[in-house]
């Protein structure tokens, strides 16, 4: 959100930006190059500051951020020295969290201060939130009281929220101004206005918007036309609103800005579409994670922060496995008698896990999108019952007669058969069931969801098969 | 991106729109009321058209597409009936693929080519695309010349690419314009102009894009400076770039608005990012799906939909199963002297299975992200292959201790927890190899990856356990 900052910067620091240095930064599709990476590794490790800074001067703030992922810790804080402080504001906004936590440390209190001045509320209170307490009161009070106001209320929203998303800097103007008065107020206001922005909210007496008009709207219509009659309707964020609502929100309705209001009503800051990229990305990265029941660690998680962050869900695996296979205890003697139970077995338990991992996945996607809810829940459930079972009967009928042609044992397939229906039907009803419950208790119904549903297609896979093996064949 | 069209079709459409009805139409959330779609249920079984106008009056043209995800297939149509010319041709684009699909081969084709008319080229082309060879001809000849040829010219471009995405209404100024020139121009051709737009593209004499004005700068400059002064560099978009490089283009740079180029390098359209919001949900749906090996039938698919879209890929892990069950084959004699090894050997296999999910997880998320690239590969693949053995000691140990005091057998506690290690080193480096790999050949890493690492993870857990116990054991 803020461009002109960039330019700034950007004809500041890259006087002499090399044409050929631009072209090799980046591949085609944007991603940095390898070959750059290593200059700029080889460059810091020789201690060459003027080739290090003719190949910064290359690239684009969100590009070093981007460089700083690759490097080593070390390598990382070297670079951090040789950032003029206008690219270091750019840049702490774009790193990932738990590089920032680490770089932020490194950079002097009053230089901090100084860059997140230069920074939109929002991003100077994401950097301020990484310092720890010590710090971050050293780091305030360097900055001036507005700024460190500014900053202080932002993190007095909760982490995720409308409020800590949305940037304070609005433009607003009253119900009765016109178009003409509109745009003579935001010239002479020029230097108070955010960087870049998208709509004038329109706001009634207490401050409450009552509209919109997009800028270009404003830069089209007649100077003697009202606000009032080319503003368009609203919709309203509440402050304290999850991040993942006010995404749903802005994709379902194609916004591009919004105003949040405090509980009151009163207009406080507003969200624009940029950010919510961010957020819809950050989402969907944290469902597919925690269906493979996993937290990321981050790209420069030491070994042991890995461990950490896996092992958890591993010793939770390992109970439920012990508990499927517990099942398998009962039936040791059948399969003592007849050994290729023990073969077929697992293949009855792992085409149920696949069942129901598929059911689950188009569950959580569809309730992630409003499209799975009360209202076609029971439709949705009967609807997958019956996908678990004909898929069921048709991998029955293709592995049973396989199987009979091997063992010559129409009892065996006829088991197998069997167990595999039961099974995907136990997997499909499972694979909707446990998110919906979680959904309904309020839960994330992408954690933990996997793990429990495993569980219930590796008991049923193991009893069913030796069970009705232990009934026909035994 | 059709805003004004919006209001005008509500002003026209909700002359009486019912607060209270809007109150109960949507959840807090803004997800649809249960109750409201049951009311509209009702209304369409009774046929009552006068409650069906007040209730549809309380939506927005999203909701009504929301909203026809919910009802069967023969409600739907009914409800087409009762809408507005206006109003349909916002809730087609706004429908999911499957559904429009049924639904524009119920419109009449003068109606369908007046609708078309109302849309971006952009969401015209979509329905067209969904149309049948014959109704299209049928349609597009219905269409005026100019409005014909937009559709075509989009079509010509392949699906899921920038020119696909783009929208050919694009704002354009010479660089040696001036600001006052430009907004004069913008009053004078207002009529000409998309509905919203965030930026004028400054072209060179070739029409090339060299710059952009922001339309919040050029509100707030003063009207004698040169647009060439103020504008802003800009990243283009070749026109045959994928959706998923341009969404991330657009996150990286937190981008608002970008050209879009033919080869020559002239400009032909641009992308907005709301339309990139839509891109990114698409996109990491695809991933989640992928990764669990389904692929979406739509919410509204038939059971034999779902079944045909999840029977693939349980034939495959059928044939995958039956390979690592194989391997127990050779085993039988072992497990007929000593079963217990039949009830721990399916926890060896699940436990590298879940490690192998959650490396892979991790590594096809890094890779959609770019954070994962040649730069860092060897780093990521030794430090998994560290996690691996350190994640499997420690599991190891655990339940090693445990089948101990179960078994007093030392020596089954060894082969179990050897297995245990030699698995999940396996699986980290499966998990890790195999997207890396499928990137690599230009695959998609998610599509597929989770069947071969589960494969290589019973296969391993299998043969290490059963091999170990037959070596150590008996």
């Amino acid at each position: 959100m803020s461009r002109d900052a960039d330019d700034l910067a950007e004809l500041k620091s890259r006087p002499e930006a090399d044409e050929d240095l631009e072209d090799l930064a980046l591949e085609e599709d944007y991603a940095l190059n390898p070959d750059y990476v290593r200059e700029v590794d080889d460059a810091l490790d020789r201690g060459d500051a003027e080739r290090l800074r003719e190949l910064l001067n290359a690239l684009r703030s969100e590009d070093i951020a981007d460089l700083m992922g690759f490097l080593s810790a070390d390598d990382r804080e070297e670079l951090l020295h040789h950032l003029d402080p206008e690219v270091l504001a750019e840049v702490l906004p774009e790193l990932d969290t738990e590089i920032r936590e680490d770089l932020v440390d490194l950079v002097e209190p009053a230089a901090l201060a100084r860059a997140l001045g230069e920074m939109d509320s929002d991003d100077a209170a994401d950097v301020v939130d990484d310092l720890e307490a010590g710090r971050r009161a050293q780091v305030l009070a360097a900055m001036p009281d507005i700024e460190r106001a500014a900053i202080e209320t932002a993190l007095a929203y909760e982490e995720e929220t409308a409020g800590r998303l949305m940037q304070r800097e609005v433009v607003a103007a009253p119900q009765f101004w016109t178009v003409g008065q509109t745009i003579d107020h935001l010239r002479r206001e020029s230097d108070e206005l955010p960087e870049l922005f998208f709509d004038v909210y329109v706001v009634d007496p207490s401050y409450h918007p009552v509209g919109a008009c997009p800028v270009s709207h404003l830069l089209r219509s007649k100077r003697d036309i009202p606000l009032a009659q080319i503003m368009e309707p609203i919709t309203d964020i509440p402050v304290d609103m999850d991040q993942e609502e006010v995404a749903y929100i802005f994709d379902k309705y194609n916004l591009i800005s919004a105003p949040v209001v405090e509980p009151g009503g009163r207009l406080v800051g507003q969200i624009t579409v940029d950010d919510i990229v961010g957020v819809i990305a950050e989402e969907s990265e944290e469902d597919i994670l925690a269906l493979a029941g996993v937290s990321d660690a981050g790209r420069d998680a030491g070994v042991f922060g890995i461990v950490k962050s896996r092992l958890p869900w591993l010793l939770i695996n390992t109970l439920t496995a012990a508990m499927a296979a517990s099942v398998i205890r009962a039936f040791e003697g059948e399969i003592v008698k007849l050994a290729v139970l023990a073969v077929l077995m697992p293949i009855v338990a792992s085409l149920g896990g696949n069942a129901g991992t598929q059911t689950l996945a188009v569950a959580v996607r569809a309730l992630a999108s409003r499209e799975l809810s009360a209202v076609n829940a029971v439709r949705t459930v009967s609807r997958e019952m019956t996908v678990g079972v004909l898929n069921g009967t048709a991998l029955a009928a293709i592995t049973g007669t396989i199987l009979y042609f091997l063992f010559r044992d129409l009892r065996l397939s006829i088991a197998f058969g069997a167990a595999l229906v039961i099974n995907l039907f136990v997997a499909s009803l499972a694979g909707a069931l446990v998110p919906l419950a979680l959904d309904r208790m309020g839960r994330d119904p992408a954690v933990s969801s996997s793990v429990f549903v495993t569980f219930v297609t590796d008991f049923t896979g193991f009893f069913a098969f030796l069970g009705l093996a232990a009934l026909i064949l035994l």
